[in-house]
């Protein structure tokens, strides 16, 4: 498949185990900032301000919840 | 079909692969920011804003992931 | 029908496009403004505050996506 | 049936159309704000601040969709 | 059963009535904050706070909205 | 299995009661906020912060909640 992936790598939800499906969720998290803000150097000022701010961790980790539930569902939840 | 679609392009949640999946998630995302504020230059204006800020950017994250998991469904995550 | 429906135009979730249902989710999710301040006068003085406001727009888009998940489920996603 | 409902009227989420549904969902984030602060006057003076707050309006209205969510999945989406 | 519970009241989403299941959800949403701050003292030092914030007395709302439906669900909404 | 898992502790979704699922969820919530932030000291310096702060304990709610709806599916809520 020649499509240029650049927002779900592999362009597939199906991982082999759940761990692996958690670091989908991640990617896929972080592929969207990148896509929204695409300087690289500005995505880098941005990471001590959310690291070391306890409501922005917990926001990104609202948002990871939402990406994995979507793929363990796609996934039967690994069953 | 004639219906002028502002919302959804191509009037459909099915795609071919979860990367145009998730791209259709990012342009139905943006495609209610552009009806909420329908002047192209104050949408414009608000770019650098929420392009750099940690907080916003992850919000989108937020947005897009609710998107993605309606899609994904309808697409019976491309199994 | 005689029952006055101010939540939900038609008092349906089913729409015959992809579109249409959007269409609903972004008045359903007005409707529910309109309810919680009923004074349309009060409702116009805050429209430029959201309109220009890059992180309500994403808020706005985030319960637009929320009400559109129900909606495409109710319509088995238009397929 | 003797069980006091403080928190779902009728004790059920079966509803006969959407509307009902719709207004049931109300009622119900409601009644959460309701025992978490059960001052009928202390709310009362929090009024005036959500129903002019464009950002309190625009969350008020994601909490009423995710209520909504689960009523219209309990009715099958009144199909 | 001897295992302790501290999550989940009677280690059970199953409940007789959807009134239960709705207490059931704000008692979970409560526990992970008793978890997440175990200091009952500055717990209480907070709810004046909480009580008299519409902004978070909404997001209680959002969270408990999340629980039950999970509850919800696992009931298979009481029918 | 030999794959380190840093994200799912056990590589699995399947508990044995709702009480272990709701403290997977727990760790899967915190587990996300430890790869985005590894600087155990920061983490640590963060903690009084959000343990005081009533908006963001609500928040941490919401993402476990969101979490634990995933693990309850999967787990056929434990019926």
């Amino acid at each position: 498949m020649s499509e240029k992936t650049q927002l779900i790598p592999g362009n597939t939800l199906i991982t082999k185990t759940p761990e692996e499906g958690r670091a989908l969720a991640v990617k896929m998290a972080r592929l969207i900032i990148k896509i929204t803000q695409p300087d690289a150097k500005a995505r880098e000022r941005m990471r001590p301000t959310y690291a070391n701010d306890a409501a922005m961790l917990i926001a990104i980790g609202q948002t990871v919840a939402t990406e994995f539930a979507t793929i363990a569902q796609a996934n039967n939840y690994w069953k």
